[in-house]
Formats: structure tokens, sequence, C-alpha cells
């Protein structure tokens, strides 16, 4: 196997086909941006007008996916900060633009990257493979409008006894692969009914109506290609269908989330409001995309594929991560009955964080004192999508950070634990994933993700139970699946040439009397380290203790005379479940170990592979990224970390699911010579104004009344 | 063994000794008491003058320990607990009054039980075998100031070539046991000098000054056995000492943590103030020490051992836990260099989590709407110690609960997520434990456990590292140490007969045809679903997602087929380093397992024994607990869940270490028929009043303005 699975040709660019273009406008000179800073929408318009103009001949109309700026090659912006956080004026990076681009009739991908200052396509390669890009929106409403009215549809309902023009819904689903071959460019919707009482409403929950049939679609000509159908019985029916005709609406019934729409909806009663006040403002300034608060500086930046990322982060004027970002995520379910085995998803590289995101909402998304950074993303027409509130980013007071009380004056010391929030929030169909970077006072940033929305389900028929998922509602069954996260955190811990260790916290021999002379009582532990020498993954252990850590072996904290470093905080959690012979194996390569390292090359953003839509096995991922098992001692590297949840659904969970969180924490590790929050003027009631609540009702004579 | 490790041998009750005393009053009829309300103050004099009464002729004065209501027999609790939730009023429960006490000379103890409404001792014993109870600060304190002044130790400093009149410091410590044969009743102390800058205030940090030797003083004498001198080398030095005399003062270095006394003291600047309003006032209700909350009902009660523990929890109507407490934790020390080795605290059982309760206070420990509980406890002389502010209660907003946006009509669904907190602190001697117990609107409640305050450090030669340890400041070693917890939960899942399991989820096979009838593409995975059907330990599996439930047997959830129940989110956390032939690890049973279940026995509350203190393998735990194994299906039962860091120090960690959180959960599995918090309105600016921040400073031209 090739270093990396996308074989990509370069074509030969004909510079006079690209001349500067007379139409182009920048709306700011591009030497006042920072690096890092989004495309601008008239970089966007260059760009789109330049690609267009470079296939005019070409028989096409480009459909953009993805048009951004490109990130500058890590060599030269590292020496570009530097100088930039040494207070000069560095040059400025030349700015490119790369372009993501299929022709719609083939799905042929196209790259290309724009070069600003001289208006002209740099270069462009057609990648060669079978490769997919990212369904998008355009796509996905015109399929879904379609296939409702598809004769094909109307005659699977006949099949299960419902009348043709029944209201239904369709989710448009990821085909995921099936097959080591390469397949055609498909699609699968998952089908349901519509309440005949809520139906008439937009807002009508049809997931508790699923239908056992799944519509296939072949996106090049946009036909249903064909219709699989669904076992919906038990493990004693097996692969049997046991559907029947007729069975559809009685097997199922109405459930509805919106209280306008829920049944007899009677609000909790007591829920009295929770208002956060930061009279003074916050304790952030932003300016464009850089935010400081609390000894932190960084960036963000918004993109098609992952939405938020943070860039530059230093602290107390130090380095500490180059970048950080949420890589890849892989869902698959374990129902194997066909069709549903093919559910599996990578929301990130087959939908995008980018356009999934939500816009927030004051008071709604967001509670106290919030500052919204937009978003715009070039559609499939070139045209820029505005993306208002994208980002929400507040403080939040997360209780106490440090206390002690000597027991002899009875003098405490207390620091309350303030937080920096980052939230973005993406729909991917069915599911809510809420994503949170929490900053905090001592230079810890950890990341969060809260899984919620709706699940994706399948039809049973009713009375029966599934080896496979819980039954959520009468004739629903609220399949069992994973969600498998990958961040990926390029680090920069105080400068150039950071190394990853893990160590394990083992007992001590006490077996001999050589062993006794050391260890007399039995009581003695130490602490095993070993350097991930080369690319590669490594699992958690947590009953070892296992705690990974990146280091700069060039820097050495003169406390511990180690060198100075940041520690992971990972939740040790399942790994992929398919079996190993199987393509949802092959071709979630992430998802097989906790931690990875690789070497940095630029451009190598994506755990689960470059293009995942229909992946098979052949487009990447970490371990293709760390075959060739370079040297990563005191070398920039990119870390990755995987964690998820196995989630066999509660009933609890539908219609609606409540968040289950899952948190991953970097936090410094010998990197200062004391603790870092010594400096945080200590918690009084003169600042913090709390209130002082009494009983809510007389009270009974007690025993805690003096 | 026997079943309980504890000898205890009823003597004779001389009922006429405890004929009614008429000097004492009760300052509340009990009658009008819940039969979980704890002591009142007549209740505890009653107590303390009969028992001083009844031993008025033995030659000893009582030095008491515990003095406290005895929790009526769960059996005719959970009686009157249902009469009184089905609106009637059932007769008062007979109040008793156990009391826990010793004999000052030789450390003997007593337990016996009052009864209230007669007036008398009902019965007494005496416990057999070697045991000790928890120190109290009485002790302590007389202890450590006789300590500074003894001239054992002021040979001790001479021998360090230090002035016999140079400040020190002495900081009690529990003698963890050492030996598998009974030993003398002894503690022992870690020595510091203060600094001669900032050693005339009280809140001089001595931690930075850590002296090479420990007094061991014999607790019933109350006189210095012996002194022990440490290692202070690293490894190469082996078990040499290396410290010379001269070593002590230059050694080492002032550190300071209070803002007061550090040096250059510069506060960070930029935090501005949080404030959390509540207009309405809290959406909880007190009475007592009764709460009502969002659904939610349940009891506080406080002990001397214990400190805050909850009672028959109830969310909407149903029952879900009996009780809910920190039962014990161990806190081993991994150095294995005599004396150092015996430093293991079981800071329940050792220390008291009732009598090293803060007393909290309002907008420093706690922010927003406050509610504040009191408590009291008897002294070793009967007096009652009141404790003002111990727990403290108020709502939490934790960003948002559940979420869903229809992607066809964009329009969103958002519930935020509204949390109860009761928190309280206990500080032992160094450390500090912050104990929180988070109460939700899904009726999930969690456990938390934040760690801070000052690390237990030992001498080390300035410029050496160690296997144990990181080195924290110059001349100080971090040693690296365990906290392992143990949470009791008494279960009541909508009544009785309860049951535990565990589920783990595993790949479906993928080998053969037969398989591949079942499993065709390889991406299948079952829940695999075991019984604890007896008494025992059972360890968690995070690679296999093993999940423990209880469930309620004789309820079925109509939706899923399953029994109703609530499942146990529990971080995958190491267990006891110790070797297993070690003392260490023969002490703290609980240590061994993760997850534990036994049959329901009253008084059966502690998981690391009964008496704790010194002790060496003979005073019981959860293996003593579970030894007969009994049967534990639809039975009344308890789970035990352990859980801890392996805390190996940072040099952040050090004067004062920021918070590590460690966080366990009990949510509903199949309880409800639907999402629990559907009921809960949609979050709106109306009500949240957030505010909206605009950018601080004027923006550069960027990309995201419109």
């Amino acid at each position: 196997m090739a270093p990396t699975a996308v074989d990509v040709t370069s074509s030969a660019i004909n510079a006079a086909s690209s001349a500067p273009l007379k139409t182009s406008k920048l709306t700011s000179p591009t030497a006042e941006l920072h690096p890092l800073d989004d495309i601008t929408p008239g970089e966007n318009n260059l760009a789109v007008e330049l690609i267009r103009d470079y296939h005019r001949n070409d028989g096409f109309e480009p459909w953009f996916k993805a048009v951004q700026r490109q990130e500058p090659r890590k060599a030269v912006l590292l020496q570009w900060l530097d100088a930039y956080h040494a207070g000069h004026k560095p040059a400025a990076i030349p700015r490119k633009i790369e372009v993501l681009y299929i022709e719609p009739a083939s799905a042929r991908i196209h790259e290309a990257i724009v070069d600003v200052a001289s208006q002209k396509v740099e270069s462009h390669s057609v990648v060669q493979g079978n490769h997919r890009t990212n369904l998008d929106i355009t796509q996905l409403e015109a399929f879904e409008a379609a296939l409702v009215q598809d004769p094909v549809v109307k005659q699977a309902l006949k099949e299960l006894g419902l009348e043709p023009d029944t209201p239904i819904a369709s989710d448009p689903w990821i085909y995921g692969a099936d097959s080591f071959e390469d397949q055609p460019y498909l699609m699968q919707f998952l089908m349901y009914l519509k309440s005949p009482r809520t139906g008439y409403d937009g807002d009508t929950f049809h997931y508790s109506w699923p239908l056992p049939f799944v519509p296939v679609v072949d996106v090049n000509s946009g036909t249903i290609v064909r219709v699989d159908w669904c076992y919906t019985g038990d493990s004693a029916d097996g692969m049997v269908h046991t559907w029947k005709e007729g069975w559809a609406r009685s097997n199922m019934e109405e459930r509805e989330y919106m209280p306008h729409l829920q049944q007899n909806f009677q609000p909790r009663a007591g829920l009295k409001p929770l208002i956060v006040q930061q009279p003074e403002g916050p304790s952030f300034t932003v300016k464009g995309k850089s935010v400081e608060w609390q000894g932190w500086q960084f960036r963000l930046s918004w993109t098609a594929r992952e939405g938020l990322t943070l860039h530059d982060l230093r602290f107390k004027g130090r380095s500490v991560f180059h970048r950080l970002s949420m890589s890849e995520m892989t869902v698959p379910y374990g129902d194997p009955r066909p069709p549903l085995h093919r559910k599996q998803a990578f929301d990130v590289g087959d939908a995008s964080c980018g356009f999934t995101a939500n816009s927030l909402s004051l008071g709604c998304d967001c509670l106290g004192a919030i500052h919204y950074f937009d978003g715009h993303l070039a559609l499939p027409s070139g045209v820029l999508l505005q993306q208002q509130n994208v980002v929400c980013m507040h403080e939040v007071d997360d209780g106490l950070g440090m206390k002690h009380t000597n027991y002899r004056t009875n003098n405490p010391y207390v620091v309350r634990r303030r937080t920096l929030v980052l939230q973005t929030i993406i729909t991917v169909a069915n599911y809510e994933y809420i994503f949170l970077w929490h900053l905090d006072q001592t230079g810890a940033i950890s990341f969060e993700v809260r899984a919620t929305g709706v699940l994706s389900v399948s039809p049973i028929d009713a009375g029966k139970t599934s080896p496979y998922g819980n039954v959520v509602s009468r004739g629903v069954l609220g399949t069992n699946h994973q969600h498998i996260f990958c961040v990926r955190v390029d680090p920069r811990i105080d400068g150039d040439g950071n190394t990853v260790h893990y160590e394990d916290s083992v007992t001590m021999p006490f077996d001999t009397e050589a062993d006794k002379l050391l260890n007399p009582y039995g009581t003695g532990y130490t602490v095993q380290k070993t350097v991930l020498e080369h690319e590669g993954g490594v699992n958690l252990d947590p009953l070892k203790n296992r705690t990974f850590k990146i280091t700069n072996p060039n820097k050495i904290n003169a406390i511990s005379q180690k060198p100075i470093g940041y520690k992971l905080h990972l939740p040790a959690t399942q790994l992929l479940l398919a079996h190993p012979d199987s393509v949802a194996f092959a071709r979630a390569e992430f998802a097989r170990q906790h931690v990875w390292v690789t070497k940095y090359r630029d451009d190598e953003l994506w755990a689960g592979g470059k293009f995942t839509n229909q992946s098979n096995g052949k487009q990447g991922g970490l371990a293709t990224y760390s075959q060739a098992k370079e040297g990563t001692v005191n070398e920039d590297i990119v870390l990755w970390a995987v964690f998820g949840l196995t989630h066999n659904p509660r009933v609890e969970d539908f219609p609606v699911m409540p968040v289950e969180s899952l948190m991953m924490s970097l936090k410094p590790n010998d990197f200062w010579e004391t603790c870092p929050i010594l400096d945080i003027a200590t918690s009084t009631q003169a600042v913090n104004k709390s209130i002082l609540v009494q009983p809510s009702e007389a009270e009974a004579p007690s025993c805690c009344k003096k």
C-alpha cells in the first residue's frame, strides 16, 4: 500500500488559462490578514471564478464541495508565528485557496490550489481511484423530495398494504460500504410514515414509524436502483421476512417531542429562572477570530469538513498546541441483518461538521454573556452560505478549582474554577453532536462531546424483542451502535521537537528476599515509562493507570528535572466492535486503538481517510498514515486520541435522547514550576454576590436548628 | 473467618443502672420527628448522661467518638416509609441512639444503644480484639502541641544540626499498619520546618520544609516511643541514609500559597465577576432535612463517620435509592522505604468525614442561590459541636441537556440541563476532598470527588530524583499515591427485590459459514448479560463496555419488555497497587475490585471494615461481608462502587493542587417508558436573559463580517 491511499495525479497547469480575472474583487487586502484567517468572500469569489474559467472548455460546471484557505505549510507558518509573537511584522505568507469540487454527472473529484496574489490556478489534479466526497445538503434535499414521489417507493408502500399517497418521510443515509470491491456511487434512504394526527405539521416526529424497506439510489443518475427489505423479526425468526401486508400502521404508534405536538403536554412545574450575569462584561477579548482569555491566546478557524478548529494555542506566552480538531468519527450499527448492516456513518467526512452546524441562539443554546462567531462556506454553486452564530463562546463557573484550609488557623484558601467554553453543534439528520472545548486557568484544555438528538431506529414486529437493540417504542427498535471519535492534537509543547510516551503504574515485586530489600512491606509501586519511538497506535490500560504524555525533551523542568509536557486524560472506552475481517473494520482504521502518534505531514488531517463516503479500506487513515513507522522522538508529531460510546439504547433515549457526555483533557504536566493558578484571587462574596436561601417552609422542630 | 471480623460480646444489661434521668430534657418530642431525622441535642444529652451514669462505678470517664441516631432497622423503616408516602401517619418508630466511646487510658472500645422513650441503656458491649476507633481532633491537637516541645524531637533536630528551638510544625498521621500481628496503639507525625520569613504567621506553608524523621507516639501513654529516620536519597542510594548534619535548611526553600504570604504576589488580571441569579428563588423546597426538587424527594443525614448521607430517594413518586453514602477510601503511598511505607490512610474510618467537614462560605465555596445545612456532632466530652454550613445546596445550569433540530423545518428543540448540587468538603490534615452529589431532571444522580489541597510530601536530597514520586519543590518529593473510593449504593429500584447484572458488548463471530448466516458482513455485535447471583466483587472491563445495571425483576418495562432499572456509569480506574501479600492489601478489601454486591444487612456500612485505624486484615470489609456468597437475585442488596486516582504528582500540584475530578453516575435505564425530560419547557431567551457580547476591540477587516 502506498503511503497515502489517495492517488493524486497532478495535471499540467495551463497558466494562460488562469490569467487574472478582471471581474474578481478582493474585499480586503490580503496583506492585512493573519495567515490563519479564513477565506474572505472576495477570495472565495476569486477561486470560484478561476476554477470555472479553468474548466470552461471541459463540458461541466464545477460542483463545489469545499473552497477554503489552504493552511500555510507548517514549516513556513511556524516561522511566521514565531516572528509575529516576538513582536515583528513578518512578511505575509502568500495566500492559497484549496478547492475541492466534482463533475456533477460522474462525481469525479478534482482538487486545485488557487494563488490569491497572482490570481491563478496554481495546481490542479483529478483524484484517481474509486472515491467520493461528502454528500451535500443541496443533493440530499433534491433526492429526498424526489424519493417520496417515486413509483418504486409507491410500489413498496403498496406491498405493505399502504395507500400510495400515504404521507411518508425519508432520511438520507450514507451507503456504508459492504464490499472490498469498488461499487457504484450509492446512497440509501430510511423510510418512515407520518402520523395521521400530526403529519400536517413540519415538526411531526416520523421516527416512531419506521418502514421496513430501504430504497438504494444511484447518486450519479439520481434513480432508485433497488429496494432492500428489512428483517423485522426476533432472534427466533432469524433472516426471514416477517412483516405482513397491513402491518405498518398498526405495528407502531405516534410519539412526539415538540411541546406543541405532544398530547396532554404538562410542563414540569417549579423550574425557576437561573440567570448568569457578568456586569463588568466577560473576561475575554476578541479580535476577529483571535481570542485572549486568562493567559490564553488562540485563533479559531471554520472549514467545511471540520467546522471549528483551534490554532496556535499559547498560555502565558508559551506555545502549547499548534492545532486542535475533531478529525473524524465512525458510527457503526450492530444489527448484522441486511440491509441495515450498511449503517456506518463517518459524520465528519461523509456529512461535514461545517455545513451541518446549527445557528446557535442566545439564551437557548448558550447562557450568560455570549460571544458568537459566524462562518461562511461555499455552496455547491460557489455562492457563499452565510452561517450566523455557528460557535458560541462564554465563561462558566465550574465550582471549586482549588481549596486548602489550614486546620490550625481554620483559614480557608479557595479559588473557584472559571472556564472558557466554545460550543458548536451539528445536526446529522436524526442525530445531534454538541462539541465543546473547555479552556481553564491552569492551562488545561478539554474536549467534550455530548451526544443527543434522535436515535436511528429500525422497525420490529410489535411485541418482539431483538438481540441487536432495545425496543424504545411500539414496533421501534433502537439499534445498538457505537460512536467512536478521533481528536487530532498537533502539539507544540513550548516549541518544536516533541515526544509521546506513556507511563504505567505497576506493583513492585515482593516475592524474593532481594525484592524485599527494596520493598520490605509490599507497599511499593513504580512508574514504567515507554516511549513511542515510531509511528503507530497503542491502547489504554486503565488497570495500569496508563497515562500518555507529550513532552518537549529539549526543555527540562528545573524542579522535577523531567522534560516539560502535557498529559492526556482519555476515558478508556470500547474500540470498534466490527469484526477485524469486515469492511466496516477496514474503513475505520483509527477506531482500532486508543492513541496514535504520527509524524507531522502537511494535509494529513483525516483519521478515517480523506474520502470516507462509501470507503472500503482503500482510502487510508491512521493505520495508513503510520505504516512507514517513521521516528517520532523529538520530532514534529501529531497525537490522535480515540474515544467513544457503545450506545445500547435505553427506553429513556426516545423520542429524543438526554445528552450522554464524554470528555478528554490535556493538562500541563511539569510544564510549570509551580501551581499555575496561585495567581488567581481568592473567591469572595463581595465579588460573587451569592444569595442565602432560607428553608422554603416553616420548619418542623428539627435537630439542626440552634 | 467469622461473618463479621469484629467480635462483639454483649455484656449483661443492668436495667436498674439506666433508670430514667431526671435531668435530661428532650428539646423536641420524638413523636414529631421523622425516623431518619438526626439525633436532637436533647437526645444527645440524654445518651451522654445515660452512658456516663452506666459507667459511674467503672473508673473511667467515657470518651465519646460517635453519638448518633441509630438508623431504624431497614425492615421496619421500609414499612414506615411506604405508609408515610401513601399518605398515612404511621406510628413513630422507637428512636434509639447508638453510642461509640472508648476508655481514655486503654482505648478499649464500647458500643451501646440507648432507647430514647424509656431513657435506658438498652444494650452495651465491649468490642473484643485489637481495634481502634478514629482519632479525634481533641487528641490530635494535644499530641501535636506536646510533640514540638518533646526532648526526643529536640534531640532529632540537633542530629540534623538544627537549634532545638527551631520553629517546626508537625502533621499527625495515622499509623498505617505494617504487620499482620497485633501492635500497640500508635500514631506517627510528619515533621516540618517553618520558614524563617513567614513562620510567624499561622498560615505559613510548612510543607515545603519536610524533615527526615518521624516520631512514633503511643496513643495511650501519649509518649514518643521512638523516632524513625527517612531515606532521602535516590534509587542509586537505596536504603542508605544520605541526609547530613546541617542539611535541612539549605536543602529546601520557602514556598507559600496564601496571597498575603506569596512573595511578589501579582493577581492575574482580567477575571471579571460572574454572578448567578435566581430572581424568583431556587426551584427546590426544603423542610428540615427533606428536599424536593424537580420531581426528586429525598432526605439528608449527618453523621460522625460518613458526614453527608442521602436517604429515601424518590423520583416522580417512585423509589430509586434507599441510602447513598461515601463508605470509605484508602490512600496508600507508593514509596516502599520505611518508615513512609506506613502511609496508608482510610480517611473515612480513620479521620471521619463529619468532624473534618468545612464550614462553607457564601460566595466562596458556593455560588448562586445557596441553601446551607448545618450539623452537630458530639465531641469526646459529650458536648455538642455545632457545625454551621457543612452542606451547601444549589442549582447549576450545566449546558444543554437535550437538543434536536429538524433539518427540514430548521426548528430547534432545546432543553437546558439544570442540576441540583449538594457539596461537602473535608480537610484531612494536608488534603481536601470535595464531595458533590449531582441530581438531574432525568432521575440520574452522580457522585463526584474533587481532590485538592496539599500533597503529602517527603524530604529528598536536593538535586536528586526518585522512582517513587516527583520532585515538586527543591528537596521535596511529591510521593506517588492512590486514592481509592468506595460509594455504597443501597438501591430500592421502584420497590423491593433488586438484582445486579452486567452487560458486555461483544463482536459476533465471523469465521465459519454458519457464523456468516447470522452475521454476513461481520458488522454485528451482541450484548452478553451476566447476573451476579451471589455476593462478591467483579471488575470493570471497558474494552467490553462492561455496564452494570441494578434492576427490579418484579417490574417489567412495558416498552422494552425488560426489567426496569438503573445503570451505573463508573470510570474504569486502577485498583490497589499494594502487593496482594501485603498488609496494605489485606486491610483494603474493597480496593481489589470495581463493583461488589452484598446482601443487605443492618449496620454493614463499611467497605474497609468497621475499625480501619491501624487495621491489619482482621477488621473486615467487603471481602468479609461477601464471603458467605449469599444469593443476591431479587433480594435486598447493596452495590458498592469502587473508583480512584493513581496520583503521580505533577510539579503543578504544589504548593496547592488544582482539583482532579472523578465522577460516577446512576441513570434510569428502562425505568421510564419515554424520555423523562420531555416535560421540561424549551429554553428561551425570555427566561434566560443572556447578554450578547460584541467583539472587544475594533475588528480588523475579517472574512466573517457581512
